[in-house]
């Protein structure tokens, strides 16, 4: 028995970024509206919102009135604090489900229970002072890199360990903030596999896109990824694998490492993913509107791939080409309407339809 | 020399419906805001704009508010009043331009315009009255159309002369309005042409629609229309005529009847149009984006078509067969969010990519 939002329902999104915009848009394809949450005036997202809530996350009030106000709350970061998960949950589900969210919360919890799933990460271990990065880089060895457990993102947080002569500058650099040793992983690849699955259980993946990042941010994501029909398989199995496992209900990305012994589980975002936008002009159903078809209690639509596509983003001053990226041929642009393009910002993306 | 619009911007639209709608989303994509205009509270493009103005279009005060508060304004339909036209130009520019809305406001003034550029139109008079009406008659024959000069839309304010019989009826169905006969083309189909052209004047053609009315009403779109290359060449021509000649900015909708003597224009529309909703899944730049881009000083984009594609509209409780269309492979769904699906009512359309 599954519930479905009817026209003119609203789903309430927390974060107001790009990503928040991009399934608002969704959402308005499927005649539903949206709301957005977010402590920052102006978030790209209020563009294309029925609703915008401007409000910090500590703030329960707010929280509640917003809650109130919408059918269903759906999120396009996963570091939202706890209590502030409570206060709405109390009044309105959450999809994708609070444990998808306490898993990919913390990077240790998160190695923890894909393993525990039996799926291959980069060895790991917790280090919370000096003495347990250097027990953990006698096991683990160098090259590695110190993550903060939590809140990081775009190779924010997180030092490398080239050799042990690396340690003291690597662990101050996590300003006493619990953190988790990832070894190397000698990967002839990376790609991403973004799944979804409904509130009734069924399961669809895209096509899985390659990956390349730059200074710790994705740059390009290419469709069909070099993959073998074996890799392939294993990739779709293995979302599947974590989607059932967390009763998940909404669009996940699983960014993995292609090695010689096969697919070794990088990280997983409970939410669309950047490697995902490609789905945008190679679908008929991209990975937005597959969000708000599961958290919505719509059937998951047609995700198969009808084209070749380059998705590029564009970061800082990237977006000053956006007339000249107008005007290429089968080149779909897509801007996210922030004003100021500092370094390293996100700023928009071009999906190139290649071939 | 051609300003354009930056990230930030805001376009005004005058019309908050489902045009209107499509028209906010495909701005946000270029990372532009839009503020709807509409008389009626919670009109379905409100959804996805950043503001909405509420109000009747003999308010000038708040024309003249919604006009400094935008960059530059367009519309969705084009019975828009002259007086409130007169108050929004004296501080923004209005783009299609005033030529265009002048022309296509009034069917006869438009046949006449056809006509003075060298184009084939339906046989046609003025009819005021009785004497005038019998006096068409003798001329164009039966059967033949009357309808009003102004204000008609999807079929309404038209009455169908069979026979010399139906003339009082057919006057009495105008009440006391100017209006128009117009004789019967003998047709092998009808297309429309999606023509755009820039703030700079370069003009782009999507490739030509085959329609199907039923009672007045679009009900499918099919790209590609059965025409040969003479026929296609020539819609594309005719169209870059009209846009060239109107000094027009903007997308255009030409319909056009395919007959054994070449093409005759019906009537165009000084907006998107209902015929060219297959371009979302069939382009990498839809029509949406087409008039954003040219209103907004910004190149046209690829408009190429890049797949086969019926688009058939949902009409009244069409739309209550969503969840099964979403669930359609290769299909995608667009509902337009109105909540009251009334008879003859456009809920949404679905594009069917063929093949």
């Amino acid at each position: 028995m599954t519930e479905t939002l009817r026209p003119g329902s609203t789903i309430g999104i927390l974060g107001g970024g790009q990503l928040g915009r991009m399934l608002a848009v969704a959402a308005s394809r499927l005649g539903l509206r949206t709301h957005i949450f977010d402590p920052i005036e102006g978030a790209p997202a209020g563009d294309v919102a029925h609703v915008v809530t401007t409000a910090g996350y500590d703030d329960e009030s707010a929280l509640s009135a917003f809650a109130r106000s919408v059918d269903v709350v759906t999120y396009e970061f996963e570091n939202i604090p706890t209590e502030a998960l409570d206060a709405i949950e109390a009044i309105r589900p959450i999809r994708p489900g609070r444990e998808a969210l306490r898993v990919s919360q913390d990077r240790l919890t998160e190695k923890d229970y894909l393993s525990g799933l039996g799926l291959r990460t980069a060895p790991y271990a917790a280090v919370d002072d000096t003495a347990s990065l250097k027990e953990a880089l006698d096991r683990i060895g160098t090259p590695a890199i110190l993550k903060t457990r939590r809140f990081g993102y775009d190779g924010k947080g997180q030092a490398r360990i080239g050799s042990p002569a690396d340690t003291d500058s690597a662990l101050a650099a996590m300003n006493g903030a619990p953190a988790i040793l990832e070894g190397h992983v000698a990967f002839d690849r990376e790609v991403s596999v973004i799944a979804a699955r409904s509130l009734g259980g069924a399961v669809a993946c895209y096509d899985p896109g390659e990956n390349v990042h730059e200074g710790g941010i994705l740059r390009t994501t290419t469709v069909p990824a070099r993959l073998n029909t074996a890799q392939r398989t294993d990739a779709a199995l293995l979302a599947g694998r974590i989607l059932n496992a967390l009763d998940y209900v909404g669009v996940v990305g699983v960014e993995l490492f292609v090695t010689a012994q096969g697919l070794v589980v990088n990280e997983i975002a409970p939410r669309v993913h950047n490697s995902g936008h490609w789905t945008q002009n190679g679908c008929t159903v991209d990975q937005f509107e597959q969000h708000i078809r599961a958290i919505a209690g719509w059937p998951l639509g047609d995700g198969q791939r009808y084209a070749d596509v380059e998705m590029q983003n564009l970061i800082g001053d990237d977006a000053d080409r956006a007339l000249d990226l107008a005007q290429e041929p089968r080149a779909a642009l897509h801007l996210y309407g922030k004003a100021e393009a500092r370094p390293g910002r996100k700023m928009g993306h071009v999906n190139r339809i290649l071939g």
